[in-house]
């Protein structure tokens, strides 16, 4: 079985010229099949500021209306996605830019309403693996943003670390697939001042612990939640780190394992 | 030889939601491999007077400066291009958006200066048909905004009725091309007031005698000059119309003949 890479990249390299550039360098020479999810950045806030869209927030979670979905597919399926795109073609890299309405890869549905109405914000119900798989085996990397649709024209703000891992996830029946969060740290640390504190392996046992410890908290939560739903789907490898973890072998990083 | 249709509609269906619901129901029932090229609109425009960007004209032509661009890719790449990808989605159209860049399809050079500099507009040097026609022998549609891109890494404003002819040309070594551009009017009109007014055929010999009797001018010149570019090229078939005419076949329009 051939392997697959899933590498998410996050604000701290989107919102950064010269780390975009430096990173895309190095992700075009990762050898064989491999899909580059992107979130945002502050990118989005900046412009819904310089169009006097109100950024809504509830309990501290922004809700996406229609106006801020709009700002969102501007500047995630847009700007950010095109311009990525276009600097892999500059190293070589044939990439196709996607959101989940394209191929019809990741179809999702309206977060249910509970107490809080979150808008178009979308849950993963289906990844369509078909499309991509075609594209895979010519040689095509396909470079995702946080965008899904629902199969009847809408389309939803997602969660970029869950379509990183819902696409793992959706692959793990065809490729041995490993999924990388990039982010600004080098893992998931013990002591959140010191960089070089990295808790080099974390598995359901110790993972109970470090919540308790509430050494694992805040942002930190949702991101191993989806770690651990991919490694329990048959996703082979989850790491966690700075993005020289996949061009340096001897890169502290965490590896989340069953 | 398969047909393969390359359709390009403008901005009277992209800013006129009904209609553009319209065209995609229609577009997605036409058999066969398919390719939509969409301008536009008055979007860009809106969106740029709201972000406080001034639109910069030189003899009546917009100045593509780096602002210019971003609100381009945003508006053309995400916004537009996404919706319409959604909707086809839900049409049963297994479409993928696409620029220029993605797939390195379509491959420009920055417009030479002589008396003004356009900016970020980009003159089309090449089609590169592989990734796409793997995506067409897939029964998946590409769907065109008008950004193409340099190799690199520099995004470019393209005409997207130049995108659209380029693209046929491009595949007409691999299937029967042919062409059609949608617009508001039946055709090119012997009397720009009657819409019943269609010459039905324009050929190389009659299109002298309709510039030199003003019949044809302004907007109308480029888009002819396309056409006829197409033609000479190896386009089977070219036609301006509304969008009808791919819909129903006793609808008038312009074909353009060699």
């Amino acid at each position: 079985m051939q392997t697959l890479k899933v590498i998410k990249i996050g604000g701290n390299i989107i919102d950064d010229e010269q780390a975009l550039h430096h990173f895309l360098e190095g992700f075009s020479k990762i050898k064989g099949p491999k899909i580059l999810v992107h979130g945002g950045g502050k990118l989005a806030t900046k412009l819904a500021n310089q169009m006097g869209v109100e950024v809504k927030m509830t309990n501290g979670r922004r809700i996406t209306d229609a106006d801020t979905l709009d700002i969102i597919t501007m500047v995630y399926a847009g700007k950010i996605n095109k311009n990525i795109v276009a600097k892999l073609q500059a190293n070589q890299c044939n990439a196709i830019g996607f959101s989940g309405a394209d191929g019809n890869a990741i179809v999702s549905e309206k977060r249910p309403v509970k107490d809080i109405d979150y808008g178009f914000v979308g849950d993963v119900l289906k990844v369509n693996t078909n499309t991509l798989e075609v594209l895979l085996n010519n040689q095509v990397t396909p470079v995702f943003c946080a965008i899904t649709h629902d199969e009847n024209g809408q389309l939803f703000n997602t969660n970029a670390d869950t379509i990183a891992s819902e696409l793992a996830i959706g692959f793990a029946k065809i490729f041995k697939t490993e999924l990388y969060y990039c982010f600004e740290k080098n893992g998931v640390l013990q002591n959140v001042n010191d960089d070089d504190s990295v808790i080099e392996n974390i598995n359901s046992e110790n993972y109970k612990t470090l919540i308790n410890e509430g050494i694992i908290a805040d942002g930190m939560l949702p991101k191993l939640n989806n770690c651990f739903h991919a490694i329990k789907h048959n996703v082979h490898k989850v790491c966690i780190g700075k993005p020289e973890m996949l061009f340096s072998l001897n890169t502290k990083h965490t590896t989340i394992q069953a």
